[in-house]
């Protein structure tokens, strides 16, 4: 595989960066993970955007490269992908060593590719079932702390709720996905997820304005159940809201619209609005990609 | 300069991880800055042993290295330096690509190190005078999202700290600290430093209790407090608390203890308390290093 580093292209194994990088020392960097369909990045202006707003956010407005869809492109051609997932990255670079940053960046610009399945209505998921989710202790980083709405490497938030998955399972087969909670009590995210679930007929899914990360799937997800008139609310749910669900499922940009099998050991599972839901994102993909 | 990457010396230039390793794509790593006085690293089994808890704590005990101390020995020697910064970095390293951290861990370790003037009684500070010192709106981290008490290469909470000073420097000189408070209100720490100060004659510091990393160099100006008889108090303090203060310092391995000029553009200053831990501190390093 051939990775993109820095404006050109290397092989995977030769696809570094300095350990003085800041992306390195602290995290301080944005990225965003996309996947390709037919040669095309699904939702690309949607995940620039983002990957812009992160960049003004840790203050490293221009470092995100006018030619970044090129060299996207570039690497999804030099590794003849056409369906793939990809990882960009952007970080501030190599500094001075000091924590504070220098307003001059020469940013590290990142694409990493693997091969996916094919998407849309021939596609195939690339989980191989239902997700089975569990409440974690691990709370969300309040955006006082860190803003929600930025993507950065700064991930150790969502590896703790993972790591007690891994404890929970003590040896056998961790849960798929962990549910976290913001530091009230309500219902947040999954480590990489959005969460939804089907009540009284209508779909839910936490607030934008609550500590989490607004997926750009989840944006789809939203805009197709509008499109088709279904109820949607977005607001602040218990972990019982989501237990109690008819219906409830996981987005992002690999899973695309993951079934939840289980809340905690609960049966929850798909049902006839989580299977519309999929159609209608199959259908979206395949019209506009293949 | 030579630096120490997975087990060998490699020219700084050259000293790189992989775009794979998790301490680049999330943080996901531990690390530990350190001063060396006449060769040998100041206070090395607290810096070892929280390097250890951070490891454990991420849920990768064994990938300090044995041989850690030989490490930093060896790049000490290659660069013939006595009086130096050191930071030792620990990675959860390349791993398949998920979140979800796997068991089996073959970890990075990096040590990089630059040359700083002598400490001790004939040495003098690294900073080029007493800090002023600014509060800013970024919270500390909650432990219930990542435990304060790890050093983890997922330091955005301070760097967002940091870019709010050259925000509010508007083209000027930014403070020399930001300070920090959790979630509460409590004022906590700063990005990269403890806070200390003298009111009713007695030595105060947030407590460890509270959302702070308790740094090496805390703990040692505690003890010669204690030592001396000082009275010492750990609670929970306002910003005014400490605007009102009689006298105040801040803490680190680097800047050993570095009095406060101003808070918020208020006048605090040095005083005898900080004066006296200043020269016991310089004699406790000319006693065990000189």
């Amino acid at each position: 595989m051939q990775y993109h580093v820095d404006g050109g292209l290397v092989p995977d194994d030769e696809a570094t960066v300095s350990v003085l990088d800041r992306g390195f020392m602290y995290g301080d960097a944005g990225f965003e993970t996309l996947r390709v369909y037919g040669g095309d990045p699904f939702e690309w202006e949607a995940h620039r955007n983002r990957l812009q707003h992160t960049a003004e956010t840790l203050g490293f407005a221009d470092a995100v490269p006018d030619d970044l869809r090129a060299r996207v492109d570039e690497t999804l051609a030099a590794n003849d992908l056409s369906e793939a997932y990809l990882k960009v990255s952007v970080t501030r670079g190599v500094q001075p060593g000091k924590l504070t940053p220098d307003p001059e960046v020469e940013p590290t610009v990142v694409v990493i590719c693997k091969e996916l399945p094919r998407g849309g209505r021939d596609g195939r998921p690339v989980w191989d079932g239902p997700a089975d989710v569990q409440t974690v202790r691990t709370r969300r980083t309040p955006s006082e702390a860190i803003p929600a709405d930025v993507k950065t490497h700064n991930y150790l938030n969502g590896i703790l709720g993972k790591l007690e998955l891994r404890k929970a399972a003590a040896g056998g087969d961790p849960a798929d996905e962990c549910l976290m909670r913001d530091v009230d009590g309500n219902v947040a995210e999954g480590a990489t997820s959005n969460v939804f679930f089907v009540a009284e007929n209508g779909l839910r899914t936490p607030s934008a304005d609550l500590d989490l990360l607004p997926g750009v799937t989840r944006d789809v997800v939203l805009e197709l159940a509008r499109e088709e008139e279904f109820p949607v609310e977005t607001g602040r749910y218990s972990l019982d809201d989501l237990r109690n669900a008819d219906e409830a499922f996981l987005t992002n940009s690999t899973w695309e619209i993951r079934p939840i099998a289980t809340v905690d050991g609960i049966e929850v599972g798909a049902g006839p609005m989580t299977k519309l839901l999929q159609r209608l994102f199959d259908e979206r993909i395949e019209a506009e990609h293949y």
